[in-house]
């Protein structure tokens, strides 16, 4: 029965594809009071530049255009800037978050008060060629992982008070979500092994306190970590700095009774092989953390 | 193997009881904000009967007192109210959250300037009561349940804004917790069965977007529900509404490859008939949303 | 004259039925942000479940319905959830804050994205039927007191940061209201009163530092202290845990030259009987701290 | 017996003064909050000079210097800035807010490390001027008033967002305060009294809703509505650009039987004659909105 | 090279009048949170008068009015409150910021439920007096300092948390403004100039730390000074009490290689004076700490 | 004179390093701040994990250690992670900001409950690694820049409501700054010369609303604009994209009457070649944009 469980999760990939027009991780309301933050540091006092030149009735059409290949993401946070801004930019998505781009496309086209389109240039850019960024780091883990099921996650290992577009990226990168904090989802290290005496202690006392709704994660070093593991009742096995025959001969231990996460040395030329040892779920700080920033830009 | 996990589950219930005093749900910072917050509600522009009366100098002894029978939970974020108030209170705190108290128990003392004391006093109390009157209606429920492996949990039907209290005194009740929100857990209803044309694809849906950290659980109003619901391979199965005949039934089905949540009619002449169908756990908004503020108070 | 006064005062509450559609006591900007919240805290990622099924162009139409018998309050409340969840859902509001409903009486139609109707669902329902709670059992004791001149009132035993609704609630179940604050009523205690030497300076000592604009109130547990506090000009007088006879004295010895207010084993079975001695005000936490949520749903 | 209030809140003036050192309008956590706000409104991205040039080893002596004569207000907010930047300087207040000075007197002696020193004098003095320059305003006009059974009040005409500082510096200054806010009084004014049809049914219509805790003032353009507001019970009648002869006139009509508030053409020339009329109360917006900043200085 | 750019910073305040019709100084969500919070720190729990009496139905036509001579600012601010209270309020200004006015111009008109109106008439007035006040006593200095090449401008004397609205009333008044905070321009002082040992070490240390793109000013008190701060390279002198004598010569002295800027001793008598002295900038403490509120009125 | 101010700025770089132990740039307070929220998003409802099982009284000793070698940057913030967590938890700085560290140094040592140290293990550190990859990558580029008289600076191409941080990131990279946001200095554009006709007008439009404390800045993308803006009086003028020859042209052309900063194509390869053209500021968003976090662990 579990293992039929396991089998789902892992056929997932292949059959339904996430379509993530519909997503509503981020809620409006969320990403106005941070875009709100974030146009004024970057406002301070006003534009100086801007207001001592352009008049309120000169109007642009400016164009979010891609100076690279890449995916997309954060487009209606690009939107928001200009709708906190001013009533009169209008902004026209013509992709979705999560579409492939390529050098040229155009991904918006904006028109407005010169003013304000100015004025809100740099901090729209800042969210969407981070929030690119990242999900193109990620786009690039799961197709070097190819067809094979297994998915690429993300870790906490985020930009203090930015998790949520981060993760969000990730998402549309076509990568899955860990945990999003450290309440939603137990994860027993090997400090909390060293103190519970046993992997076995471990998990038992996190289960007398855990909700029933919430999964516990044990982090395995060795072999003898899993083989302990295994009769415990774990959800999910993360084997952590494992060789690939080590994971390998892990993944036939578990044999389906957990899901099983790999972690340590992931980079894109390790990934697939990583996969290849039938592991589930791989995850990877550095498709956040080292993602650099897709070029977009905008073309008034 | 699924089994056994299982029965470790409800097996805790009786062998590991929760020390509530590791707890770390409600951080100090995420206090003191509520907290001052609070006291600017309360206070407003100043006590002026304390003011015009009292002196700096005067200094009071006070204690908190029990009036009735109960659990007590929210010593910490007592304290915290004079903490904030003045550097000059000292609240030495005699019980532990989760407590047992009885009418007259002295469940701390207070010292320090009379006007801060008398300026706490309402905030403190408001706190207190209300989270000690959850986790006493909580403690109620429990017992009801007495040795049988089960156990009451909370719901989203909170306070606004005042959530992790509540979950916080639900836990000192010797309760167990449901999801926290929206995010940490699927939870399937009808509406989503509806539209997804069947159980099972409701549950292909959600675990194709679905973090591996977290569960799936399916709310099933009947007996034939419970079967699709199977071999979907969900982690939690909610009986809703169910008689006690279709719950025993149920858990019969289910036979431990899924846990077993039952909701609908619980109060405190149910509860106990309830868990003796086998079900794991009992969810209630009762124990929040109807639970009477308990009569604690402070003598001066 | 100053009879007059308070004979005034009494007479309102026959022949000027308060029309609550006319409040503004929240505001909606205090609303939002409460709301905004409240909605953070329900929603944190995102609701993976529906986002997982639910597809953007699914229409609901759903109807707010109530599940017994009671008093509505907080349906501004209710639209404005939604309102701050999508631009595209129609709150219909039926009824009106302080009206009487029955069971089966749909109260508002709510038309809309699906998606953002379920997400807003649980905390929609968290406000109206805390509010519809107070508001109830509120309603409970002023019909209590029946034709009599006299008026229940709520304390300052509210939820910590939801103070505003409860006491809103009060008003929209036939109530008034007590002081908001600390600060817009000077409240003499016998803590006060133990400081000061004597009633006589304590309310000398109010008196000095005491906006012109604001009242004082004391509190008297024996009919000597009210003897005392009559020639000292204070604009209320509360009777605090006296029997009826004694409260009936206390009403004859004041005879009109203060507001009367009693407190202290206030409920449902006494409150008619506190009535009866003459009091003009009868305060109680319990319409608040001890009210029961009221069972109202949302049917798609 | 209404006659004796008045006489009494009268005669408070003279035999009870009032000791400011244990007033507690401004929370401690209420000003922190507000001077970090203005600490980061004032600092920007650091003090690029101080830190260029003075080492964290250099500490200062400096002395908060009057360079006028005046009232000071404000000291625990000037000792609060120094507080939040640095645990390291040390402010030791020599004066208490609401005392007299006089050019050259030391009202504070601040010691530590130079570079916070430098970093927060514009700020403490920023708020301690201002306050200052309040209370010294208000001393004036109390002063003009002399002997006389009479206080000079605020109004509502305060800076946005700092009414509480205002409002305290009100009060050290020796003057008293009228209402709050919108909640904590009713006023009708001439509109009211137009939509209500009569001076009489506005009173009704507002005890019907008001707080019993709470007071109504009315405000009169004429004598003949003051005859009318007499019978209604209003706590308070102000007079609104009344000539001297007139509110004699209204002061003997009204007869002690409510508060007399004078009000409009208030300066330091006019104030003295106003008290004279017999009035309890002269309110004036002057003291706080024409006031002007002390000068006083940080000598290193 | 050098000369002509200080003598074109000159020239533009005879060529290019500023309008500041197009400003961008104060964000519109800067103003909306401001004023959201002004609007509850004078609203409490509601206005009790107006929801008494007047019903959701009553449209009111109000006028903004000045009933003296001026010049106007905050018309923007004036119109938030309005917006932020109700969606039905309509304003239209009839002026714009910068705008001399007359007694008796009709500055906005209002249009919108009444009770709207009242409620946010205090507030919206609050702002708009003050801010008015402010470019009234700007406009004064500049008209007295005619058509010389001199500007006045502010300091950081300014009302904590009020800092971008006065600033913006400055400029609204015609003057011109200084740095914004400690961060975007250095100010050598002379407790700076002591720990470095002289202005030129002083001058040094600032330069080898700050940004590029930012000035650095030297506080002068003496020719010495100014002297030894010409070959330094600093962007701004600045003369701090030096009499007309002294700032004669130092304009000489400084012949163009820095902007000049005078302090001290600068009000309407003697800002003519000064200008005279040929020094490019006057900056005063007086224009926002000394200007009284403007009067200005809503006539319903 | 102007010549020599343009040496100064550039022989600081050799003659006097700047001490970042002095550096005030992150208040404290807004550090706080900031940390408390980054830490309420990464605990959510507690760390279910470590209160199962690490109790109280478990005290650990950790380590922040190098796992390779770079600059170290944020070692404030990472100690006021764990100052908010608990009073008890005790960290030594062994570093300062901006030193360069090797492959096994011990940063710091933490002294503390187990229980603070792991709950703030994450956020801490993703706090110091993300700040010193960015110092780290800041050092790279000033490092190949080497002897040569020129700075590398960054952009306002940073991450929302990240900025502070970055930017003290970059100062202790050994780089200097750009203009914090668009109020502080002013920076003509090609779009604002296209609206204003020629370069010359836009700098006159700019002068005529800019305070005499703020610079202007020219993006130049031809030899030709650089012609025309010399004698228009600007402080700095940017090259933007051009060839070395270009820039080799363009600094002979500017011969020291302005500031030159060079921007477009700067990686670790030609930014040498780039600052031998004689630029005395290199303009690049890669130091913040593009930096992989650092590798730093906590060890227990």
């Amino acid at each position: 029965m579990f293992r039929t469980k396991i089998k789902n999760l892992a056929g997932r990939l292949v059959f339904t594809p996430i379509n993530i027009k519909e997503n509503i991780m981020l809620s409006n309301f969320y990403i106005e009071e941070h875009v709100k933050q974030a146009l004024q540091e970057d406002i301070g006092f006003g534009d100086v530049t801007t207001e001592s030149i352009i008049g309120n009735n000169l109007i642009y059409y400016a164009k979010l255009t891609s100076r690279v290949e890449g995916v997309v993401c954060g487009l209606e946070v690009f939107k928001t800037v200009f709708k906190i801004l001013s009533d009169n930019v209008e902004v026209k998505l013509l992709f979705n978050d999560g579409d492939k781009i390529h050098k040229g496309d155009v991904l918006a086209e904006i028109k407005g008060p010169a003013k304000y389109i100015l004025l809100g240039e740099r901090v729209s850019l800042n969210y969407i060629q981070r929030m690119s960024g990242i999900a193109t780091e990620t786009r690039k883990y799961q197709d070097a992982i190819g067809e094979l099921p297994c998915k690429i996650v993300d870790t906490r290992k985020t930009t203090p008070n930015f998790r949520a577009f981060e993760k969000y990226a990730v998402k549309c990168g076509g990568g899955a979500l860990h945990r999003f904090n450290l309440s939603d989802c137990a994860m027993i290290k090997d400090n909390h092994i060293k103190v519970a005496g046993s992997v076995t202690n471990a998990v038992k006392m996190v289960k007398a306190n855990l909700s029933h709704a919430h999964k516990i994660e044990l982090e395995c070093d060795t072999l003898e970590q899993v083989k302990e593991a295994l009769p415990s009742g774990v959800d999910i096995i993360m084997l952590d700095n494992m060789s690939l025959e080590q994971m390998k001969e892990a993944v036939k231990l578990i044999d389906h009774r957990a899901i099983v996460e790999a972690s340590g040395n992931v980079n894109l030329n390790t990934v697939r092989s990583i996969a290849e040892c039938g592991v589930d779920i791989i995850s990877s700080s550095a498709i956040v953390a080292k993602a650099p920033a897709l070029d977009l830009g905008l073309d008034m």
